[in-house]
């Protein structure tokens, strides 16, 4: 049994509490929200914690996940840990660590995976940080990550800002999955042959070649709304498949799947497509085809 | 000065007809509109031509072109010479040829581009069958084809098929060609950064490297509608972009820029995409991510 | 228990025979190759059959998957079944089921899908044809279909060639699968971030968004040769991905995904890229940029 | 006539002075190469300027610009003004026009497009800056640009790094052009329909859709190299095809095919891919497919 401070307690962090605190151990919650907090104030609830103290951070990547190891920092003692287990780009956990260094207290960033079925089938772990502090926390990550062998849901991927470098990348790859069975989905509706498109994919469950655990997914969604009827084609993304393609274009590494399955993204939030305009304008000047005029009540208006 | 049948006088037939006669060509023309048509019937029309015969056809690929070709076949008589200017997908061209061969009518097919402005600045054309057939139509393809050296507007390409063979690449081209230019108006237009736009690409017309037709056209259209606010990106497809996918593939050619481009006019035409539905329920189902719910008054509705 | 005559028995076919019998059916393999044939010839393998009789097609798409459905149109009699249980292509299907018909012979066909693995794990199965047929073969597909829900492992995906069509967009999600994961592992050995790439795979083999088979296949893979050293990036297609991107054309449906994971098999066998190679001429035309000459050693040749 | 310094005398840096001397300009030049250099140092070269005076920079971008413009800010005196005429990315134009402001310096970014044919044909001009700056340039723009209407070759196109901006997403324009003919030229090549490649591209250099100055220098390098064999497929990037994406990414702008370009090029520079050996190893996983074995001597191996 460990205890821990636990800061951040929305979607993800109040499951992990509850995970953690089914496997015995010692979680002192911190949120902005007091119906959820056990604490006032990140200063209470690192006064509630007993030295050396561990602090888990699961807070909005970005400026709030800086502000708050900053504000840690000051109030943490050497021999301290932090451990950021939010979506933060992994370039920010070197300046993180450093941060906190400066005070003496350790940083370890960790990629956590599985949603809010995490609760229950665990979290998979990709940790980046100094041997002897992963070593320290292993309780921690032994509670959070999937029952089985250690290492089929947890890695201690490399140094700082390595596991936050292997979750961009699996969520990355998770554009390009989800994807790819979208576009088979499309593909099964538009034609006719298959006529029970949700039974097909339920018999992709077990056995076949593309079984997974998204795809498990994607048929209990068609269980609940066959034809996914109640469901807008928008999509938003939120940072790691940006990252990922970035990373890629840094490396000279094709990336091709993972930015088709990005751009899809931002195109299914455009009401209209000003390259689609531009490509109508030229069909329009060089072929006199007609253009479909733009209109106050239509996002593709009507043939002209 | 040649005599020439023209069947088919829609936006380009008319036009060509036009453009034939400047040169000082003899057509006979045909259309089922009477308004535009020289004669009453294809019989007609063979009946006012003199022997060896030479008819362009003109209409709208697949079964018009082929029916057309069929009838000609039957009404023209050995020696005479029918040419398929129309979009024509090559695989139909050893067809046509082998039914005007029954008869000893002979058969070429001609990829023209240019659009509405062939008609005064000549059209491209590239050619496909028998050297003693393309010579004999010589005269023809010279009166369309622009001033200047022959072969930079005109292309005996290969055999029969070989002349639409070229037309669907170089609409292929045309696809990629046209989304390139339509990302960067998209990008511009979203940064901040170039405040006149149209300005920048009209900057673009001489000297640089991306100088080119398309991109004069572009220029002309942001000056009848800076911001194309009037036209919706709503864009068709004819054909050819597809069928130089489906020979990309079936020669083993990656083609990624032309597919890109063909995909998003499919996009460009959906209300809503039923891929990213799929995409929006998954991440719903493992990430408890809100989706935005279909409406009835909404392509993208309101977030749940 | 059944009895059923399995034409070919190839990789897939061998398996298949006895994953049946371990399920307690009387099999009749027929293969030109005498050391795994049961039967000397097809006549020898329907004369082996009790009638009415039931035979499982599992030899190459295509022409001899043709000419061996023919050929038992021949040999079978009213009443009896034929299941191609290969990778034809749903085009294929009605005209097998057409030439069976003649004879009173019915005709399913089914989808595979499992690899050398299904021996073991089942396979997954979609099959197309009328109902009463597919529900005299249900103790055959429940044999082959991995334990489990029915519906988990087999689907009646709707009349002849539903099995086909859903095969077939299963293998092209398969292939947007495949090259998502193989991006994902590209840009982590490529970076310095992540030390144990194959670590890091494995950690996501649980609890993960992205974990599946194909995961688990390729941890598997990295485990007996981390780094893929032994490996060339040199990778086949079968059939199913470029029909897959054909389909979407056809329907109008936007496939980026399926079709970059296509064109990346295109690429991956090219020893030098003609259209790389109109880029760096261009490049050369327009910048003076150097060149790489092409040479008899090598795929890229030296800096000009 | 005016005076100006030029900083940078490589391939376009010469161009240009043969240029701006050619229109009557006093131009001094400094490059560290003294076979080409007018001055001795960059002291040297503001020696040698009455003020107020105007330095063009024309080094690489990234650090050498930077450098220089910091070090022209030490030399040169209020009302000065520098123009940065390279390929620097957008973002370091706010840092060279602050360090400059210092010095009471004025600055203006100039995207410069042309390549070698600049000095005869005239450079295509983006720029960024002031106003007033602008104006006071203009005879140097004016004598690089095009002849014909000023605004056919030139645009201000908005602030400090506005030039530079449009540069960028001009040659992310330029880079899917580039790709779109190339796929049109491997495809032709592929297939036995064209028997002549060349001659189709030439044709296509008046009254087609997709003529253009591109393709005008294809058909140029297919007249000098038919087939291309003496040039090897290996492209390299030099920045603002990256940044494009990059910036499309930031904007939510989807850009599949000047991505697609992009990573054409990475692939291209590859002698074996590592997603490719991923996908292999896959396959040989679940299918018992055959690798091709990586080998000393070869990029692809031979067949196992």
């Amino acid at each position: 049994m460990v205890q821990l401070g636990l800061v951040g307690l929305g979607k993800m962090g109040f499951n992990m509490r509850e995970r953690l605190r089914a496997a015995g151990h010692d979680v002192v919650g911190y949120d902005r929200n007091p119906e959820v907090s056990d604490s006032e104030s990140l200063a209470d609830l690192v006064g509630k914690l007993a030295a050396p103290r561990v602090v888990w951070v699961m807070v909005p990547s970005g400026q709030p996940t800086r502000d708050t190891v900053a504000e840690l920092g000051e109030l943490l003692s050497e021999g301290d840990l932090v451990i950021d287990g939010g979506n933060s780009r992994y370039t920010d956990d070197k300046g993180n660590a450093e941060v906190l260094a400066k005070q003496g207290v350790g940083y370890l960033d960790c990629g956590v995976s599985g949603g809010v079925w995490g609760k229950e089938n665990g979290y998979g772990l990709m940790v980046g940080g100094e041997r002897e502090q992963v070593d320290r926390a292993m309780p921690i990550f032994d509670a959070l990550r999937p029952e089985g062998p250690r290492e089929e849901g947890f890695a201690h991927a490399g140094k700082v800002g390595a596991g936050h470098y292997a979750k961009m990348v699996h969520n990355g790859i998770e554009y390009g999955l989800m994807q790819a069975y979208a576009e088979g989905y499309e593909l099964l509706e538009a034609a006719d042959e298959v006529t029970d498109v949700a039974a097909t994919f339920k018999a992709w469950t077990r056995g076949t070649v593309v079984r997974s655990w998204l795809l498990d997914l994607l048929v209990k969604a068609l269980e609940e709304d066959k034809g996914l009827t109640g469901i807008s084609g928008y999509v938003e993304d939120s940072g790691e498949g940006r990252w990922t393609v970035e990373e890629a274009i840094a490396h000279g590494v094709p990336a091709p799947v993972i930015s088709a399955a990005l751009f899809a993204r931002f195109a299914s939030r455009q009401e209209d497509s000003p390259a689609m305009k531009a490509v109508a304008a030229l069909r329009n000047q060089f072929g006199g085809h007609a253009v479909h005029k733009a209109g106050p009540s239509s996002g593709h208006g009507t043939t002209a």
